[in-house]
């Protein structure tokens, strides 16, 4: 049996701990892209979150969740992505150690933030299975604990505290969305929207390329497709952790094709004057291709994070 | 004889007029840009401001302290930048006609911008005898008055109020940084900073390949050379007004090379995660090109603006 999901109690808790090591990231709006779309846009911008990306919520709350006397071993995961380096950064900020398994084929600049943060990184062939055997021997050998990037109820209560900081700031929101790729961000945010306000409907939203999510509450069941996308943060599946929670409290899995993405996201900077990476964009894409949903609603949108490769922008061609 | 330069009171007075019209700026830090150059820097970002840029201090000031008798036969100015999107934008609020004389060269991004609030576009030969004349031309047909980028007090003042904001905000600092080009922002953010802090001391930055400021001061009078650098917001040369406060209150000007200006923009946008213009990041390259002016020091920097076209991005090669 798994243990029940976060209540609204873990994720108050989890915003208290990890309060004095993370942003409270601003809430932008745009009257220009309100116009464009016909909604209200609240845009809570984890683009600027420490570490670039909202995942430092949850690998803060992970890491500093931990005994001392479990966390003196030092924390493990695998990911080639912002919970790798949010999670190296966690770990500093406590003085432990986090071993970070990277795919040999992971960028400079990804392999750069984890090591500038004094994660130390362990190369691994780019496939999942040698990615979790690596992270295995890495735990047996050195006693680290896993931090999953998003199958862990700590990692679900601190990703929830943004759409908590949202809520404050903007109570009357009629719909929140984020995208959805592992669903920690959307499950913490589902759990916390639903207890905070019942009338608000809960939306992720994930590229038609990469539509695992939309496909699982669909079938019921956690299903696995390959994915093919440029929002690179959200090419993994769901996990069974956040796959009930997507299933009984979200309230609808937006699709968006990968040109309303690179759209998107140049809108953004163009207009909000922000550099948000192509997995932020996509809930912005899933407004503007589907305007019927959001006419006239006020719609907080967690824009998640702003750790882009300038020499691979997707409006530049080659 | 010259009017004296704002002082301020006036900008103060600015601030009050235009404060219902324009957003009142974020100030950003940075913990490893404050690593990378020794320094302590605070980011004013008036790339968010309305139209992308500071110019809409200015702008506004100038369109509402006119009466309603000067008011009614609407404004007019040649610009191909930022003052003719902030200037249709502030005559769009009062209800009043915008002529913008723009070259006929200038991109369709900037002639969209001032369509978009609503200014009449006038286009003309891309020469500075020909913008001048065509402005002449239009406001003698239609009694509008002319609101210069830079060269007049109500537009020096409005700058001012950016600079007021930030020593609000953040009053212990050590030096003062922006952008110059036409000197509009420099003057009023000297003006400003040298009455609430004399302590502190103000800094313009320019291109190296357009440092007709640092000339004019060395000089003692206005000098005027060909520019030639990507940041093409500081283009302009100094105007009679502008010049003796440059002059008497202005401690430096710093020049930065075209590369440092390009490296700086990109890191901003790397690490900050916002979109800054290639003028809006030659103060911050002032710092990275020269750290001995800076470290240990508390820097203010104003971010001038944020309209970029993506297209052209000084790190893309074609």
């Amino acid at each position: 049996m798994n243990a029940p999901p976060p209540t609204l109690d873990d994720i108050r808790r989890a915003h208290a701990r990890i309060a004095p090591h993370i942003h409270r990231t601003p809430v932008l709006t745009s009257a220009l892209l309100d116009r464009e779309t016909g909604a209200r846009l609240f845009f809570k911008c984890e683009n600027f979150q420490k570490a670039g990306a909202f995942k430092s919520r949850g690998a803060c709350n992970a890491v500093f969740a931990m005994t001392d006397a479990e966390a003196h071993r030092g924390v493990a995961t695998h990911s080639s992505g912002n919970h790798a380096a949010a999670l190296a950064r966690a770990a500093a900020l406590r003085g432990i150690a986090a071993h970070i398994v990277m795919p040999n084929n992971s960028s400079k600049p990804k392999q750069q933030a984890v090591a500038g943060y004094g994660g130390r990184i362990v190369l691994c062939e780019p496939t999942l299975e040698a990615r979790e055997r690596t992270c295995r021997i890495v735990m047996e050998t050195t006693g680290a604990a896993l931090v999953h990037p998003y199958n862990d109820n700590r990692i679900i209560a601190g990703q929830g505290t943004a759409a908590l900081e949202l809520l404050e700031e903007v109570p009357e929101l009629d719909i929140v969305m984020t995208p959805v790729g592992g669903g920690g961000l959307l499950s913490g945010t589902a759990l916390a929207t639903k207890a905070l306000r019942p009338a608000a409907r809960v939306f992720g939203a994930e590229p038609l390329q990469a539509d695992d999510a939309a496909e699982s509450k669909k079938a019921g069941r956690i299903v696995t497709k390959p994915a093919n996308t440029i929002a690179d943060g959200l090419r993994t599946m769901l996990g069974e952790r956040t796959f009930p929670v997507i299933r009984d409290h979200v309230d609808e899995i937006v699709t968006v094709t990968e040109a309303g993405i690179a759209d998107a996201m140049r809108r953004l900077w163009e207009i909000v004057k922000i550099v948000v990476e192509p997995s932020g964009a996509v809930p912005f894409a899933a407004v503007r291709e589907n305007p019927h949903l959001f006419a006239g609603q006020r719609v907080g949108i967690i824009l998640s994070g702003g750790n882009v490769d300038l020499d691979e922008l997707p409006w530049v061609k080659k």
